[in-house]
């Protein structure tokens, strides 16, 4: 608390004491018009949590199509707390996946449990390790995942509803898991040489009792969209990101891909 | 460490021990002929590190430029973890600036100490508190802040080479305390009715001896470039990006403005 009050003390200082202790909103298309799309972070780092770049590119897209963004994560403890920096768990370290997600937030985040799919048009999932860490078991249990009671109750609502659910990287395997026979991609189904370093969870999804489709990041020159699988009965639309070694700026376009096809299927753009 | 290696122990598991554990790379932007462009950051999280949109939209615009990029971080511990769920100090808490902020650099990171000028062709700072928690005391000490030794080091090294310092948000305040003179915007002098809440930074800048410029974050429909601020005598490059309240897309598109002026006056686009 000392610095946040010595912050706000100096009248010279550029920031409100609001502004140092973190009171604040990502950015300001609550005002636009269009499509109410919740967002489910699972943790902040690849490892442990959301994965980064693919959570910013899903808002930059989102924000760019004139969506109105609410994020959302479970308030429970991670599975564990892995050390980016030396690629290790933290031992007897333990971080809230609802705090944490909200440092990609800016604080604007709400609990999971409050999402109510009848408040939105449509979800979407970004990957990283928390997706199969914290929003399931995946990580450690495989086909025999369990689903995070939430997470499950979302994706069943929004389905049932007739919304669409997006998903990306490694969280297609929630769909996979809670929603039968849905058709979802995670890439390609063999390593290639190290490029698609995580294929085999492709044979993990047909064994959930959920159809697999390849799928490139991007198509870069011809925009063909073939970057995206769209299940149009389901309305669920999956990117592989960065399930494959690729470039960050394809990473990106072919969320913009995901992103795009959930707008459309939302009927707003 | 159970976690870990249970992951590796079940042969139906799509992930490696050290795929779960956390090795790996950013992109694979590596192998790409361009200019080498280093990124400093400040930990994870807008209150207490790294403003974490700032830093992926600066990476997909070097990715897109096709510049080969090093991340870097001080081995240091940050000034105070904000949890940005609650907007408020972690009472005991302590976390270190580049294990932090190697949850955006995917693993991939030095140690700032080890920044050499000789080995890149330009270096950009992305925002967030972090540049004015961390690395400097402009958060507690506004125009009487003390700046990081290493980071101290790396921008006088790079203005002495003449290579290009890209800086946004709040960092420029980094290059205003450090180059006598230099010219940097953070944005509107004014607040303006809330957009601009971190207005009084501008005369923090001039208190430091510098020169503020005004600029918008974007201007999105002529792409005059306007948003952005070239002191083409010292080569630094800033852009307002999150100073403003504005949508995400248009911060994401201010930056991209900034890494494009960085790439030119390297010289290799």
């Amino acid at each position: 608390m000392f610095a946040a009050r010595s912050v706000a003390s100096k009248s010279y200082l550029p920031f409100t004491r609001a502004q140092a202790l973190g009171v604040g909103s990502l950015h300001g298309s609550a005002s636009c018009p269009g499509a109410k799309v919740a967002v489910v972070l699972s943790g902040c780092g690849v490892y442990d949590g959301t994965e980064i770049h693919e959570a910013s590119a899903i808002l930059v897209h989102l924000s760019r199509g004139g969506a109105e963004v609410q994020m959302y994560a479970p308030n429970i403890s991670q599975m564990h707390v892995i050390d980016h920096g030396k690629g290790q768990p933290v031992e007897k370290e333990s971080r809230n996946v609802l705090s944490e997600s909200a440092r990609i937030a800016r604080g604007n985040i709400t609990d999971l449990a409050q999402l109510n799919a009848s408040n939105h048009d449509g979800v979407i999932f970004p990957g990283g390790f928390g997706a199969a860490k914290n929003l399931s078991t995946f990580a450690v249990d495989g086909k025999d995942c369990k689903v995070n009671a939430d997470v499950e109750r979302v994706l069943k609502d929004f389905h049932k509803a007739g919304k669409p659910i997006g998903l990306c990287c490694i969280s297609p395997v929630l769909a996979a898991r809670v929603l039968p026979g849905v058709e979802v991609t995670v890439g390609h189904e063999t390593e290639e040489g190290g490029r698609w370093p995580y294929a085999s969870t492709a044979q993990a999804i047909t064994a959930l009792g959920a159809t697999h489709c390849v799928k490139d990041v991007t198509i870069s020159s011809l925009r063909l969209s073939h970057e995206v699988h769209v299940d149009q009965k389901n309305k669920v639309v999956t990117s592989p990101a960065f399930m494959c070694e690729t470039k960050l700026h394809l990473v990106f376009d072919g969320i913009g891909a995901m992103v795009t096809d959930v707008l459309k299927l939302i009927g707003k753009k």
